[in-house]
């Protein structure tokens, strides 16, 4: 443990808990749901409106920041905080994620990954050296190991092999980040082993032995069925360390965030509140909303009653969805503030639910969260 | 004059003059410059940034928003301030302008004109009665009358047709609102004549009998040179009465309203600002920069020194031209406001100048505004 995160548990409830993760002087209250801005900006969102929906962590991507405008570039203008123009926390994702699960091109070596640039074709190059470099001249709070994530299904052979490549990797990038660090930035550990519960705890005891400011599950949310991932939760949690950090990666379902908000997680990140977004789809408690629908056309109230998002304060449904069918930029902000506000208040009502020593997955306001899509009219 | 808008005179230098327009209790410091909201929004700008921007009055298109949502469907919602999350002033534009320049399908009789949507290509109908009818539905704070609107070059009958009936619609519109206006929306005139001196004479004189809350040159800024612009400013804003709003439409180039203010025009609107900006293109004192320009790749200062907008406050403009060559929409957001912010200082400094009694036109500090732009490197 570099000592750079503080993580401490305020309360508990079952095996949910209520904390607060400091680095570098600033806090961010746990259960807490990272928005991502993949290259350097939560897509068209601006970070003082980010601010006032309640993120006090993002998370932003160094494979794609590596691959524009460049670590050095960021490094040059003086860090991704003022890149971003984003004072609240940063963790940076490695990319193992992204080299194995979204390029068909990626070729393995015992020393990392190369891959070619999705915008130009040309040739990059990423390894657990490599990447805490990246993540250093970022100047992000927390960087993540760069691991070994394969898509599932996959065979049995395959995630062992990544479990121990991702070990090993854990190993060089704690050792890179102990000599190069300036102090100050955390770096976390990534567990993996698919499906297979042996093959989790190997690794999570591998991680544990190097000692990482916190913990994460990786290689979920990667192709299995959801009702894998629920049932995967509650037995992956306990093997975290329960004085550190836990963090889910890559799940931001809404009733998926509850579920493991209850199996002990503590921080999770993904692209779907705001992806959903730009695709007109909105949270709701009573289920997803399809603004394209034509049930809105005439709609004069807000997306949900009680929503103090600044779309819900402002705008009528069928406002919104006009600014959506005519294709205006500002449609984009007013449904990712929405849902991204959404997973904001979930959390802090979760959080609310842990201190007062109720279950966070059965607040009685979300219980119509796994109802189906309405049928488009 | 309806008596819906008072126009008054704080300060003058030379032609120019520092005024305030007050409607519905809502003012407006002039000179001033209204971002274009077509469609209901300024593309991109939460209504809430215009307003930090310095934004106090915006214009909207009724003959687009005739087109989608439709009219009704905006008054059912609460009416346009409701729709566009707006509390500030609202102008809308009658859509003469848009009917005569841009669709190529409009057939023109002496009630109005057909033209087909350019969504989805049914028919749709608007003459003087008809856009007062579609203004009053959406209840903004000043409606236009529709004119007949040609694109310059145009022939001198036409130009002369064209005036004729601009003043027999005022007449209609102005009528039909008198009649059907439950008091509070202003009406302002719309002066046609193209580059003929006589002709905009006569239009002035016969909309000043039909006596409007504020008349408004059009048919300017529709394919005309600059130079015959520029020329144009002084020898029409004195066809428009003194003691009236006097508005420039489609007139957004720095220079120009800077030209137009000296003239003594005291409200303009363009999509210039927003539009350039969804282009890379940004305002600066020492002429435009683009912001695809691999000069701005490492820039690790503002797009301009001084500027108090918030991308210059937060982003490198490595970092915003970054935003903008990966596509994120907050490059739309963040240049927009800046050229907005831009045309805001602009018109605010230029109405300082005045009530110091200073030729606004000669503002030392905008002296390089028509400096071509920088050779892409």
């Amino acid at each position: 443990m570099s000592g750079a995160a503080q993580f401490s548990v305020a309360a508990r409830a079952g095996a949910a808990r209520a904390g607060v993760l400091r680095v570098r002087g600033k806090e961010c209250p746990t259960p807490a749901f990272l928005p991502v801005g993949t290259y350097g900006a939560v897509k068209g969102v601006p970070p003082d409106l980010l601010e006032r929906l309640g993120t006090r962590m993002l998370l932003a991507n160094a494979c794609h920041l590596h691959d524009r405008p460049g670590a050095d570039v960021v490094a040059r203008a003086g860090g991704l905080h003022r890149f971003m123009g984003w004072d609240g926390l940063i963790l940076t994702d490695s990319g193992g994620f992204q080299v194995f699960s979204l390029l068909a091109t990626s070729r393995l070596d015992e020393e990392g990954v190369t891959f070619r640039s999705p915008v130009d074709g040309r040739e990059l190059r990423l390894g657990p050296r490599e990447a805490v470099d990246v993540q250093l001249a970022l100047d992000s709070d927390v960087a993540m190991v760069f691991d070994h994530c394969p898509p599932l299904p996959a065979e049995p052979a395959l995630l062992a092999d990544a479990v121990e490549r991702t070990t090993r990797w854990a190993a060089a990038a704690r050792a890179r980040h102990a000599e190069r660090s300036q102090g100050g930035q955390a770096l976390f550990g990534i567990v993996q082993g698919g499906l297979d519960d042996a093959l989790r705890a190997r690794s999570a005891r591998q991680l544990v032995e190097l000692d990482f400011d916190g913990y994460a599950i990786g290689g979920l949310s990667v192709g299995e069925s959801n009702a894998e991932l629920r049932a995967a939760l509650p037995r992956y949690a306990p093997l975290l360390p329960a004085e550190r950090l836990r963090y889910l990666m890559g799940v931001g379902r809404p009733a998926d965030v509850l579920a493991a908000i209850a199996a002990g997680f503590d921080v999770f990140d993904c692209v779907l509140p705001t992806r959903n977004a730009r695709h007109g789809m909105l949270f709701t408690r009573a289920g997803p909303l399809q603004l394209k629908n034509a049930r809105w056309r005439e709609a004069t109230g807000p997306i949900e009653a009680g929503c103090d998002c600044p779309a819900c304060a402002r705008w009528p449904l069928a406002a919104l969805r006009h600014l959506f069918m005519v294709g205006d930029p500002l449609a984009i902000l007013l449904a990712s503030a929405h849902n991204l506000r959404f997973l904001h208040r979930l959390v802090a009502e979760a959080r609310a639910a842990i201190v007062a020593g109720r279950d966070p997955a059965a607040l009685p306001e979300y219980s119509g969260l796994d109802a189906p899509a309405p049928a488009d009219a």
